[in-house]
């Protein structure tokens, strides 16, 4: 588990979509960030503290993530100034880029000089089991999607943030990079090996309180060529008591794959509810997460009543309307 | 690529059972072996001729397969001084097993000095592409299974041989340790990287002749909590034209899950059908493969007529009553 609170590291982020990583921190978890260190350039911002690794010290801050990715997720030559001061200061790195901190020998040097820890979340930190398929005590909710990158993720966190709000038991549970930063933990399912994908979603969400609720997020979807094995191990790892499916209605077709078409939530819903009442027979589908941003005020609220009516089940963009009709439906379970 | 043709090591076997893979090599592919070499006290026999290093050296073989597994898979040093040897004497070493050859210090250092392959088939060889999902040429048929270990590895085998005999073009596509060390290549499915184990599958069923078939050998089970994940990565790497399915019909519980009902055949293709018709929209099921072998003369009988009769698909079982069946459907598709 990576320690916390956080320094924010944005380095020279060309703009601010490439520091989105940082702003998931900063939205969903911002007791966890001190401050942020910026580069001569940087053109992102999230309006927190700009400190130094000194000032950062002071403050309390345990490790300094990386919540910038620039082309090609490499770790700049630019930044290595600034890594490896704060190993030399005391600080801990946490990484979610696709070359390593620990394959950079800079850095692994440093590390082990100084005794910190270098936090790589591609890669798992655990020898996880082969999934075992007993009942787990709680309750869990997973996340489907008709497509990757339709909004799984925001989901999760939103219904995270408003049971926990509303004084329910919830623990969001990060499967993928950025959710492990903005959490400090979970499984970085698309690097698990194949037999143990089911065996370390089992791992991530055990035994817990009867009224206790573990947020899952999703990644990829079964209609998805590329990642739908990842997709099903979820469903069956998570033996979710509740989906919620989740889409964005302006996809031409499916993420990176010209020549596929996006599934209908319909077909979404009956292929996933069909899979994983394999695990669990009582799993239902509780609602629709629309996800509305390339779309107008009116046009998103008609097209969400457009799928209530439709589907029969209560829809929204958590983002534009927040989730509290999600959680609701969860709370009537 | 293995290189063939195998002397196989059936060590000291404690019964036929432990000998499976070797059973398997020389069933499918007699023709890739030249002998076998069996220790003091070995219970198994291939009635292949029993050669000591030098003769198969002479006979022209290249590997010495690993073609037994004890206890825990490991390997033992009653086995070690063979090994050795054989490195020593020119032979590359294949094996299946779940500790590797090339992590025993004594043999990785001989096929160092000697120059000798060590190959773990357990272990990809390549670093596969995430899948793009785009159309190949060629067909494609995949077997699915109610459950793991229903013999969908032999029904494959089976289908590829019966076709060859018929001067159809076919290539049986392995996807586990059993099957590649038969054939000398494949995909070790359950130890590749989540991301990329869809992509191992195009890559394994690359365009082909338009009248050519890759057989493949399916995975687990889409209702098999544990490693189902695996299985949809085939359904949708493989871009399957055809589906088998695969059953076992006196199974109490799904293989190594006590609490696990096995689902119907009907639906197994009901969902393998929508989830492959996802990849390759003229995707359909051809026939039942059933596995008879706790089943008498006129029970197995009645119950693949039974089948057939349901499910309106040419059913046998291909190890009593051949495969022909099976791929005149497939001629006819």
């Amino acid at each position: 588990m990576i320690e916390t609170p956080y320094l924010l590291f944005l380095g020279d982020a060309p703009d601010p979509l490439a520091a989105k990583v940082a702003q998931g921190i900063k939205d969903w978890r911002p007791e966890n960030c001190v401050g942020q260190l910026r580069l001569e350039g940087c053109k992102a911002d999230m309006k927190l503290p700009d400190m130094t690794l000194a000032e950062a010290k002071a403050a309390g801050a345990k490790t300094l993530v990386i919540g910038v990715a620039n082309r090609g997720g490499m770790i700049s030559q630019t930044w290595k100034k600034v890594l490896v001061e704060a190993l030399e200061e005391g600080f801990d790195l946490a990484s979610g880029l696709h070359n390593l901190l620990r394959e950079e020998e800079d850095l692994a040097a440093v590390a082990k000089a100084t005794g910190q820890n270098l936090w790589d979340v591609r890669i798992p930190q655990v020898k996880y089991p082969i999934a075992n398929g007993e009942p787990r005590k709680g309750k869990r909710l997973l996340a489907v999607g008709t497509d990757c990158s339709v909004g799984k993720m925001y989901t999760a966190l939103a219904m995270d943030a408003c049971m926990r709000e509303k004084g329910m038991k919830s623990t969001f549970r990060a499967t993928g990079q950025t959710g492990i930063l903005i959490t400090g933990d979970g499984v970085p399912l698309d690097a698990v090996i194949a037999d143990f994908m089911a065996g370390s979603i089992e791992y991530l969400t055990p035994d817990n309180d009867d009224d206790h609720w573990d947020i899952i997020e999703g990644q990829g979807s079964l209609f998805h060529v590329s990642y739908s094995g990842v997709t099903m191990a979820l469903v069956h790892g998570g033996q979710p008591d509740a989906l919620v499916l989740c889409h964005e209605p302006t996809r031409t077709h499916m993420r990176g794959l010209p020549g596929y078409q996006l599934p209908t939530l319909e077909a979404v819903r009956d292929v996933a509810l069909t899979l994983a009442q394999v695990a669990n027979p009582a799993c239902k589908v509780i609602g629709v997460s629309i996800n509305t941003q390339h779309m107008g005020d009116d046009e998103a609220l008609a097209y969400c009543a457009e799928v209530e009516a439709r589907l029969g089940l209560p829809t929204v963009d958590p983002f534009r309307h927040g989730a509290d009709r999600l959680v609701e439906a969860l709370a009537a379970y």
